[in-house]
């Protein structure tokens, strides 16, 4: 499978100092809520709890922060580089994986588990593998206390560890299209700098290994498991992503084509891999000796046409990234574990134990209403905790739809809502929220998206003008020019585009501004290029252009 | 997590020798069966794909060529005690994970998943850990090239990760019951012989680990999820368990007690360890520092009770081992990918092209009646096939129930079928196969569980002479003996009912016969103890029986 965590530029120490500093307040902030949950103290960690940085200013240690207090994430101290996926990250994972399995069991994509380990000797029989995995392979050397014969990796992919049965179970072209899927961990025990979800040693995934008859079949399905992947960004995430196919360049090692979905952080103006689907073409099944007759010219063999492809745990962090706001996470309703709360308010001293009954009596109903219409709804009957910091709380864990019921609501047969993404306020009649409610959910998951969307859009560049190209990086754009298509030229292209270091004021050397790669060739190609005429916007190269290709400082 | 594959006693040699005849056997079917996709040659594989030896003959090699044959398991070769989960074994595993998923997310139990390493400081922690999981344990020391300066362990269990950060997440009393589980692989790199699904150095399984404030509380967990450990086994999988508490030299190290379901496999008398759920007191919360403050006497602070419970894919090795038969694999309806197969039959040279045209829309139909009935059901219209074929190929992979349907049966306007668990024919009236089919299935899955538990009732000695005792195992019985539950005792017991090596006929040295052990203390007590009266049934012992124990040789 291709790498699916990117190299995320040159910014190293200053992720490394905010990831500290994300410790240090989340130290800091647990410390306060243990305190808060005595019921004398809430007031005092109204302030605490919180995100304590802007998203605007100082996005790695917002993201950092977001991720770990709205409680997804857990640094794995023992271990650099691995995290722990808490459940309201593993909720998102499993609602993904359940839309994903449902759809490639109608493809007839069936489901295996191969071992978690490769052995020295067959990795090596796929060379471009052995390249580029060689330096991130996790080894186990000895089992209890004795050497094992000959050492065993963990596996970072599985094209090694499955093809060679492919070879033997795969018998007549009546066994194709042959598809298996599994879903479990790797590890790519990686020297960069490591981010919560997008770059982790060990992540989860889905690996999907199919073999095919005939090039058509093969690309026919790439296609659909694309158009998958973008489904779970667009439809499930409310994240947009742009289809293309990768460069020679930055296709899946061996492999004859990658398509991919590539996202945009708004944050920081960065292109960010999605998913990838690959064609493998008869590259691995000529390796692995995968053939079968022809059923056409009988008695001829030809090597089966394989396709591989994977999405992980990396897309929950780029869901983060681009919804997520200074008050913490922003969950998309279809996947928001709790969709809606239910925060009961205006209860104060003077209130009856006769007046707190109906209330309570009330939030029941609202509840089973909301429940019964689908709605994932909580209530929030937390003793010892102001309103305020109840609003704070959710709104830290990104929940949807805060409802606010108290007297002043049952006088007038309302509830009092406020929507997480836009802030916006409103009221509902209780005879109607079996039938509002559902749709405001609908609304926000709607409305999450299309900002989104129009926001990448405003942000891909298309550019005729190199000069224009180094500033529209700088005011976080990516870009759309005609290029070659030349790996070598998009390799120049990187460095061109790379700052040198600097001075800063205070005298320290700043890192140089990252360059910009390839993210993908778009299915969607604006006009404006005329085959043979038009040149590669490249002001070093004299090629012509092919297509239009995006580029830009990306994860 | 309790030791979820047990030890299979003292005939290594002969399971070595069966697995290697298995894999040759398998190798020649394969071989067979690839000359058999050619139609010209279909009569002669009839003979060879089926299984080569009897189970009551040959069980151990009964068993490889089963799981082999059924397509569940293929041998990992790459490295050795390692394999494959083929869709076969993965629709299982995966209709098992749902069915007992939901239940524990109405419990409240969330999903989360911690990194499969564990550094060898954090594990130092946790001495009876050390010492039971240390021979086991896969170490990794080296990433790329460069060797890891504190080498990490795979997990052979997770008590040991994750239980850190229970004691940093759960901060007050309002923060129990906190319960969470993952679904992952373990890996126990054991030195004896491997089995697929009942002994492999990596698994699949579930591991729960949960905190509550009190014993009460944590005991109550601990048997709400033993019955459905229960379940998984009575309900999908038609096996009988006897329910009941691990002895303290069987239960789980460092924990309070286990409880366990144990199962029976009539074919060599052995009782074998289905699932265990562990109350671990507060053992591992004073390790790890696990507290709350006390809601009742309030400043005083108390560490949480906890649980552990794991099941792993060892049940499905359970289900072949108690069901299959000479012909192959017996799927239970409810977890059988296919419950019923359509095999067209009749067609002969004569059959006209609007005769097989008729026949093929009959099919659909009755195929479709089928689905909109729940039915999962599959049409075999494969080509160069005889349909005596067929059978032995659906019956070898266990679907429950084989429908034909030739024109015979269109003029009579019924379906003919054979059950696979017992045989039996019988026609059907098309149009009642709606109702008829899916009751016909649930009378299948009855009727296999009802004949198991039989079996294990009749298999299940309760004895108070102790020189019935050998007897009994040699006539494939487990025993329940008045036993005084005094470890040491246990221990002698088993020194007691192991078998002297004997020379055999051709003068090579038999295998001693295996020891019995304790499997539990079965919930459900037989009458006939007085307690400080009655004597403990070993001739050794001189103490009072306490309870009826359940002894076995077992794996």
């Amino acid at each position: 499978m291709a790498d699916a965590v990117e190299p995320t530029g040159p910014s190293k120490s200053a992720l490394k100092k905010a990831e500290k500093q994300a410790k240090m307040a989340a130290e800091r902030a647990a410390k306060a809520a243990k305190q808060a949950a005595l019921p004398v103290q809430t007031k005092k960690a109204d302030n605490i709890i919180g995100i304590t940085v802007s998203k605007a200013e100082d996005f790695p240690q917002w993201y950092q922060e977001v991720v770990l207090k709205a409680q997804m994430i857990e640094y794995y101290n023992e271990i650099s580089g691995f995290y722990i996926l808490r459940p309201a990250a593993m909720y998102i994972w499993s609602a993904i994986r359940k839309w994903f399995q449902e759809r490639i069991e109608l493809l007839g994509v069936e489901e295996t588990s191969f071992p978690m380990f490769l052995s020295q000797t067959s990795f090596e029989k796929e060379k471009d593998h052995v390249e580029g995995f060689a330096p991130e392979l996790a080894w186990v050397t000895k089992a209890g206390d004795k050497p094992l014969d000959v050492p065993v990796a963990v596996r970072p992919t599985s094209e090694a560890v499955m093809y060679p049965y492919y070879s033997k179970w795969i018998r007549t072209h009546r066994d194709l299209p042959f598809r298996l899927n599994q879903w479990n961990s790797v590890v790519r025990w990686e020297a960069k700098q490591t981010t919560p979800f997008l770059r982790a040693r060990e992540f989860l995934w889905q690996e999907g290994h199919t073999a095919h008859l005939t090039e058509e079949l093969a690309g026919k399905e790439v296609l659909q498991i694309l158009e998958y992947y973008a489904g779970i960004f667009e439809q499930l995430l409310a994240v947009p992503v742009v289809r293309g196919r990768k460069t020679e360049n930055e296709k899946f090692a061996g492999g004859y084509y990658t398509t991919t979905v590539e996202g945009y952080i708004p944050a920081n103006g960065r292109g960010i891999q999605g998913a990838t689907s690959h064609c493998l073409g008869q590259n691995f099944s000529k390796m692995f000796d995968i053939k079968v007759e022809d059923p056409v010219t009988k008695g001829k063999h030809i090597n089966v046409w394989q396709n591989s492809w994977g999405l992980s745990t990396r897309v929950i962090g780029v869901m983060v990234m681009v919804h997520g706001d200074d008050k913490g996470l922003v969950l998309p309703p279809r996947i928001a574990k709790v969709q809606a709360v239910i925060i009961p308010v205006g209860i104060t001293k003077s209130t009856t134990p006769e007046e707190r009954a109906n209330l309570e009596k009330k939030v029941a109903e609202i509840k089973e209403t909301l429940s019964k219409s689908g709605v994932r709804v909580e209530t929030d009957w937390r003793e010892g905790y102001t309103p305020a910091w109840k609003f704070n709380d959710w709104e830290l864990k990104g929940v949807p739809l805060r409802i606010e019921f108290g007297p002043k609501d049952a006088a007038k047969d309302v509830v009092s809502w406020a929507r997480r993404d836009t802030g916006e306020k409103g009221t509902t009649a209780i005879p109607e929220i079996a039938t509002a409610v559902p749709e405001l959910l609908e609304t926000i998951q709607k409305d999450m998206y299309d900002r989104a969307d129009k926001c990448f859009r405003e942000h891909r560049l298309q550019l005729t003008n190199w000069d224009e190209v180094i500033p529209a990086l700088d005011a976080k754009n990516v870009v759309l020019i005609p290029h070659c298509l030349n790996g070598a030229c998009e390799d120049r292209i990187k460095e061109l585009t790379t700052g040198t270091p600097e001075l800063s004021a205070d005298g320290q050397t700043k890192a140089p501004t990252m360059g910009m790669k390839s993210l993908c060739i778009p299915f969607e190609q604006p006009e404006g290029i005329k085959v043979g005429e038009t040149e590669c916007l490249s002001p070093e190269c004299s090629r012509k252009a092919e297509q239009w290709c995006m580029f830009g400082r990306s994860y």
